[in-house]
């Protein structure tokens, strides 16, 4: 089992959202977050100390999926929130140990959907 | 170590913190959240990609725990939180590497409590 | 690639942003939560089942990173975040297996920065 996890521009979420409930993928979990990626050391650089840099609103969207269907899942979220404009988002895959329902108390592959 | 994350509804978060408490235990990290889990096909199928899903709000409750503790939080977690209705929530576990506490410079498991 | 997550007093992030972006460091996401760490059992002793504890605000501040330089960003956070004060904060270290730069498909440690 991994976790997927896109940080994505806010505006991509229903698209992805509705791409994924096409394939029938419905489990996941969204945080509004803020963030910056690379930035080029264009920012601050007349105001050193003093300077603020922006954060920008981004979205956090998680999905515990089995392994197999890591790469399907990631090219889905590529399509859905690539503009390609600087700023479209990192995906982080992380292992996860185990996953249980609480309603049923079911674990592992069968409490993932 | 490793890191027990909750998705839970958020009425049930004082039951599972007096819970916690009671046990000694009360190192934990709250967001709120948004999501949704298995829907069984049943939402948009009349209308296409119009549909909006509409997202509930949960917290997410993580505690970094040291791992002869985890099946005790988890049967904690599931005693708080079910209630036998769909939506009772999830539960992750997760490998955690190191941890450190910044006011002492402590790290491993002395620095979890 | 590892995961760098801290749990800071909010009103550190600034001074954290700006010692990072002196060594060349700005991709990172940043969350509202509330937490607490160790409060000694002085919580709650005598009002039992009614005590309502209190959650601090803090920022969750994740920043993945190449592994050569976990201890590097650990060092730079105790250093932005530390005031001596119980309450300061906690440092936790997740492994991280993929990354991917959505704009351009990169992925590993040519995406993280
Ligand atoms: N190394 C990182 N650690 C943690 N979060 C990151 C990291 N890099 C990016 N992020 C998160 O991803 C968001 C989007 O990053 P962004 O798309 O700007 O990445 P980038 O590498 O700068 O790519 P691009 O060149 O396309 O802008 C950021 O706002 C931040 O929340
Ligand atoms: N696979 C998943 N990945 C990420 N988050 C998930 C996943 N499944 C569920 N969640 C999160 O857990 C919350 C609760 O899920 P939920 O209890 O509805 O799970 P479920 O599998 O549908 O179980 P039930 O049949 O009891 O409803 C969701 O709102 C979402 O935030
Ligand atoms: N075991 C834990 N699991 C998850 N989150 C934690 C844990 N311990 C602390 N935190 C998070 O870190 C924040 C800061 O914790 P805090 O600095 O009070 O830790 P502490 O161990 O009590 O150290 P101190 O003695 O310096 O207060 C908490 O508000 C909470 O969000
Ligand atoms: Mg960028
Ligand atoms: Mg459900
Ligand atoms: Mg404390």
């Amino acid at each position: 089992m991994k976790k997927v996890e896109a940080i994505i521009r806010p505006e991509k979420f229903q698209d992805l959202r509705e791409r994924l409930a096409s394939i029938g993928f419905d489990g996941l979990t969204v945080t509004e977050v803020a963030g910056t990626g690379k930035q080029k050391g264009k920012v601050g650089v007349y105001r050193s100390t003093e300077f603020e840099v922006t954060l920008l609103s981004k979205l956090k969207v998680e999905l515990v999926v089995s392994e197999e269907r890591v790469d399907d899942i990631v090219g889905h979220i590529i399509d859905a929130c690539k503009t390609n404009q600087i700023g479209d988002g990192k995906i982080f895959i992380h292992p996860i140990e185990q996953v249980i329902r609480i309603r049923t108390g079911e674990s592992g592959t069968k409490a993932i959907y």
